[in-house]
């Protein structure tokens, strides 16, 4: 282990920080963490980020460990997804590179959109058990977005890998915040 | 622009932070790109990393932008692939979330083997036109990582979204590199 000066939750900006830090420790079960990672797309909306959010949390508590909205932008990096910037800050909390637990139901990963060709790979490092999706790949597309050349079959590519994907969870209200960001005009940045 | 906490370069050692500030600006041409990226791969496997190094070049004038090297271990992040660092280095570095430009031939990613799944996407969203790589997947495999579900097509993916491929570069130093590791019983992490 290097000296820390690597944190990645240096990343989020202040009202999400501070967003976290009010959070820290609460349990969502169920909707809920669907739920928070629809929220959490919105917020960053209204903050001028693009419109995708997603939380991790210990599988069987509910507790919620870390969350993540998209700072593609306004970061500079673009690695910096929803699901990239929650994963890394859990991993950060943790201790821990990867967040795959043997015996337990471990950890869980709420995203509010299917995730891209890139966040597809991450997911496999990340060792969640778990991936919950809102919005399909087809909904971001429809808003502008490309997810980029991921399997077909990325679901079952996933379960083949021991991670259970449930998708289309809340899809209404995650849909809403995608189309909220295109009639708002918002900057769909793609790499060209 | 929110406030800059956020610097990617938190996340090099001390050892490479130096290698980096002592090359800044320095220029590279031909195999001298991909021997850098093969260089780090093994200064990093000395200091305890992963063995795989890359670097970010503009292309035209072979200028060093930046460097990364495999610190999932010791960072604590299943995302800290060589390529993902040097990539997230460089766009901080230009403050740009992508490295295209439209009327240059732009920049450069050299890697000392051939990208995972992960690393696959995230080059589509770097921006960078043009990647080289080392040693390929079937040597990394060898070495007993696992490159996850690209497309076998990978290369050609990257081609049609405008990125060039040159692979097998330098392949026997990079091999060589990929069996110190294994040898000197170096940690394969995966996720599980």
């Amino acid at each position: 282990m290097h000296e820390q000066l690597f944190d990645p939750a240096a990343i989020l900006p202040g009202w999400a920080r501070k967003f976290a830090e009010e959070k820290k420790g609460a349990v969502f079960n169920g909707d809920e963490r669907m739920k928070l990672a629809i929220d959490l797309s919105r917020m960053n909306i209204r903050q001028g980020g693009g419109p995708f959010g997603a939380a991790v949390f210990q599988s069987e508590s509910g507790k919620l460990v870390s969350i993540g909205v998209n700072l593609v932008v306004q970061s500079n990096c673009s690695h910096a997804h929803a699901e990239m910037v929650a994963i890394a800050i859990a991993q950060h909390a943790l201790s821990t590179y990867t967040l795959y637990r043997e015996a337990e139901t471990g950890y869980e990963l709420a995203t509010s959109c299917e995730p891209c060709a890139m966040c597809f790979g991450a997911i496999i490092w990340s060792g969640v058990k778990k991936v919950v999706c809102g919005a399909t790949t087809s909904d971001a597309v429809k808003a502008g977005f490309d997810e980029g050349p991921k399997p077909v079959l990325w679901a079952r590519e996933l379960e083949q890998r021991g991670i259970a994907v449930e998708t289309g969870l809340m899809r209404d209200e995650a849909q809403i915040v995608l189309e909220e960001y295109t009639r708002q005009g918002g900057f769909v940045y793609n790499a060209r």
